[in-house]
Parts: C-alpha cells; structure tokens; sequence
C-alpha cells in the first residue's frame, strides 16, 4: 500500500507518493498561488494527487491515506485548518474539500511538527519513541514526537518551542512577547547579532566580507568570518550558539527526548554548529548521576521531511514503530 | 480491588490503602529515619504496609498493586531509584526488596511524577487527558501527564520544569545554571525578592511586619503585607507573579496542557495567587485566534497527592480514564 503526502507550502505544494517504507516514489510540484481562495488551493492538491498516481499507475484501492502538513493551527480531529495568516486559512475544511476528489481518508496537521515525524521516525531520530526536532529559520519551528506520535497539546496548538522566554524583559519577539527564544537562537536573531557587532567593528572580517554593507549579512556569514580565524565573527558565533543552547537545555530538562533533531537553514553549518553546541549543552545539563541524556543530531530529510511526515500521518500506530526501525536514520 | 500506594519524604513515609475510586480508606504513618540504610527504610515500608492491610482487613489477593513515589531518579522498568541525594539512595532496588515481604506487582515513580497524576486523575486536572502539576516550594518541583500517564522522558528524567532558564545569565541557581525559573518563581525566590526589598524600604509594612528582622520573612509575608496595602509588599508580589507568569506561558507554549494545576506552599494564597496570575498569563500567551487555551487551577488534594498518585501507578489504562471521571475533581 501507498501513503499520500502532501506538504502545502507558502510558494510551492509538493506532494509525494510513499510507500510502507517511507521512501518517496513520485512526486509531484505546483505552485501555491496563495492569493487565490482556499477551495482552489485544495482543488489544486487534488489535482496533483491524480496526476502523482497515474504517472505512478497506482489507483485508488493501493492508498491507504492522503495527509497534509500546512502551516497554521490545525483542527486534527475534524481536518481543519483553523487560521492561517500567510495563507489567509480560516476555518479551511481542508479534510472534506479533498475527500470530494479523493476518496480516502485524509489527515491534517502543522507542517512544522509533520517534519517532526518524519525526522522522528524515519530521519535523524529514527528507531526513538521520543524526539524532539528544532528548525532553525527565520524563526524557530519546533515538533515534539511522544511514542512515535505527533504531541500538540489538547488544543494542537503546542510544541511553540521558539516561544519559550528565554531572557524575561528581553528583546521584542514577533509574537508580542519579550525575550523569546526565537529572538535570539532563529537565523534572524543570528544576523541581527551579527549586523550589531560588524557595526562595531569595521575592521573586522565580519564587517569587510561584505564591504560594510551590513544588509548582506547573513546567518552563514558569522561562521564564515569565523572559519576565516575572524575573532568578531566567532564571538558572534559563539554567543549565538549560548543562546541556542539555553533554549536545547530547557527542551531536555523539560522533555527528556532520546534525540533532538537540529534542522533549517542555520543547521547547514553542520559540524561547525552540533560539535561546539554539545559542548555547551553537555556543561549547562541538570545531570545527574548515571542517567543518560539526549543526544543531538542534524536533520536528515531536508526538505522532504514535510511530504514524508504528512504521509506518516496515515501510518497506523504498530507500523509506526515498525518503519522507524528501517528509515534512513537507521542506514 | 484495593491499591497501595506509599509516598516516601525526607522525614515521613505514608502510605495508604486506595480502592478503586482512588479513595484513601486506610492510612499508615512511620518516620522515615533517612540516616539508615535503605535495606531498613524499605523493611520499615513493608512492615507498614502489612499493618494498613491487617487494619482493614484486607488480603494480598484483595490487592493489585504497590505504588511507590520516592524523591530522586527513578528507573521505572527495572522498580530502582537511581539517585537521591537527600536520602543518600544510589541505585536502590526499591521493587525487589519489597517483593521480599509483599508478594505483589511494585511500581516506582518520583514523587513529584506521582503527585501530577494524582492531581492529573483524581484532583484539580480530573477529567482531563494532559495536565501539568506544577509545585511552588523550596524549588519548584513539576509532572507532566500526557494521556492519562506519566510522561518524563525517555530516561525518567523530564519535567524538571524549575530548572528551565527564564532569563540567560540571570540568578545563580541551586543547580548551577543561571537564571532557572526556580531561582525566582519558587517560594525561596519570592523570600530573596522579599528580604530585599524590605532592605531597602525600611518604612514599608513589609519591614515593620517582621520588625526589621529580615529573617523572619517568609512566602507569605510578601502576600500578607499587600493584603494590607504596602505598596512595596504588593510590589514585591506582583514582580513575584510575572516571573511565575513566564514559566507557565512558556509550559503552556510547548505542551500545551488542558490544565495547568498550581500545589505547594505558595498556592496556599489561593485566589490572591491565582487571579493576577491569570491575568498576567493571558496577556503574555501566544494565543491564536479560535484556540482556547490551557486553565489554570489550584490544587485540591494536599498532601495526600503523593499516597494516592503512588497507589495510581498500578491502575490499568482504561481504569485510569474512568477513574478520572469520578475524582473529588469532578466532584
């Protein structure tokens, strides 16, 4: 049997075809269009999925499940995607606008904690019954694996992991509130970091790499300067991964997952992020004698983590233990 | 059927008969006598145990189960508590040595694990599938229960809600993190708070209160000393309730509970406590459209939370949901 899975983006919906392995055998590509109304959007995700199954020749008898990761707060239990700013979702009956297409049952989700799942069963934490998976972007997305199932709260509206205060009376965060950890340890808290300190060092790498135009700073810029022996940069690094760092102890005393999965785009530094960031962690833990704690791992899935968790979402449970064993985390 | 459930302190054990409503109808007491070994400690346990049972008049046949809540990291699956300090236990096997007086099943949590699932079945968060317990004394102590049960992690180690850092680089904590919510949410943070703004404001009730012997502030007098309008106590406890309004805005953010249950020495302000804390936290919450959000309410049970979250262990998954239906919660 097949799994459909359908990760519904800002600018792009990808769907792919998985099979009871997790592997992705079609795929499928449009664009969102999220200025047009919801019903079309989802008419749209219909669409791709017939289009995905013939190129594929599977029918409908050989799919167990279509399931969608979106951003926004999900209604899991009725399908419903409650609100939605980016894409204008309010109250979209996501669920039965697709089963008027697609007769099959369809599950709905976030598309941050729909990442968690796959790279939780499947990814960098496959084999564990808990995880938790972290993405570094512009913000800090955050899905927590309890038991080889998405955990969301009673209201599917937890695991706001980049929302946790960090620095009471800190810095003003998107969210209204101060001191999040998302102001901080999110790429965008990275560059703001870095802009701040390049501006007070113009002889710095920091600031020539990109010839005091201090707009071009990236979040990969600081760990360039500091590859480049560029003492600015790696303090900049160094005082960003404190941060991260806090947020990851807090995630461990608190939830205790086997393995937290480190993802999005700051992630792509690698090593040059997991080896000094451990460190830190390893010194901050509430540790006590002879108890083992989490171990931290880069993503594996990149951005296909969204259509594998969203497929996943159909797995029942006993497969779910099953497929964790053998994904590409366990290769 | 009857269950046993025995909460283990520094300086009592206690434990009581629980029938299958989760009533307490037979209670034992015996100091604990800590500097002895844990060989000892353990005898005394069954010793007082035998006795309840022959007090009611009840069987080893009539008993599915011995529940034990201990301080210190439990390892569940193996009946041993890891660790305690206070007790000086290192690796104790807490289930062999009593199955050597009691021919029964033992299970063996924290006791602060014990105490949420008691409040989480039977007590404040009755009815309620998630809840976390969070306890305001000396430290803050915390339980997260998801599904009906227990949840702390992959090593029995999680919920250690206090030492999550609230403000990065702040005050040095017991643990030896800086900033833990602990150090300024638990009952001795607001003591600290206290003492040092009485310090300064030498005309303030706060200080008259104890007669400048600052020694002599306790949790309480803080409270006391607003109810009856010093500016600098009412000060004091609204500062005290913001960094409390973080930490549970930060639980409610990543778990998303239905309830949140709020115990130890502090609650005992009741509403004075929780009315500003409401407020404080539904100003802060990164609430969503359409989402309802976690409740906040005071402990019920007291000190029997311990003997009766520890009898809890035992109770099989279905009777742990119907049991929830009829706790003094519900009543």
């Amino acid at each position: 049997m097949y799994y459909l899975g359908i990760d519904l983006g800002g600018t792009n919906i990808a769907i792919g075809l998985v099979n009871e392995e997790g592997e992705i055998v079609e795929r499928g590509n449009a664009p969102t269009g999220r200025e047009r109304s919801a019903t079309l959007i989802l008419k749209d995700m219909a669409d791709l999925a017939l289009e995905v199954m013939a190129k594929a020749g599977v029918g409908f008898d050989q799919i167990t499940s279509v399931g969608v990761g979106s951003p926004g707060a999900p209604d899991v239990e009725n399908g419903v995607i409650i609100y939605n700013n980016n894409l204008g979702f309010r109250n979209v009956p996501v669920r039965a606008e697709l089963q008027k297409y697609l007769p099959l049952p369809v599950y709905v989700d976030n598309d941050a904690n729909c990442a968690a799942l796959a790279e939780g069963l499947l990814g960098a934490a496959g084999g564990v019954r808990h995880s938790v998976t972290i993405t570094l972007g512009t913000g800090i997305g955050g899905g927590v694996i309890i038991d080889h199932k998405i955990y969301s709260g009673f209201n599917n509206a937890g695991s706001e992991l980049g929302h946790m205060v960090i620095e009471a009376s800190g810095k003003l965060c998107s969210c209204g509130r101060r001191g999040c950890w998302e102001a901080y340890a999110s790429a965008r808290g990275l560059v703001e970091m870095a802009r701040e300190a390049a501006a007070q060092a113009p002889a710095s790498l920091l600031y020539t790499m990109v010839d005091g135009d201090l707009s071009k700073i990236t979040a990969k810029t600081p760990f360039d300067a500091a590859k480049q022996g560029d003492a600015v940069g790696a303090a900049v690094v160094d005082k960003y991964l404190d941060y991260l760092a806090v947020g990851v102890v807090n995630i461990i005393n608190i939830l205790q997952p086997e393995v937290i999965v480190i993802g999005g785009g700051v992630s792509k530094e690698g090593e040059n992020l997991l080896v000094p960031l451990k460190e830190k962690v390893a010194r901050e833990c509430y540790g006590q004698e002879g108890i083992p704690t989490a171990e931290l791992r880069l993503a594996l899935l990149g951005n296909d983590a969204g259509i594998v968790g969203a497929a996943l979402l159909g797995f029942p449970p006993e497969k779910r233990a099953l497929v964790s064993l053998f994904g590409p985390g366990r290769k």
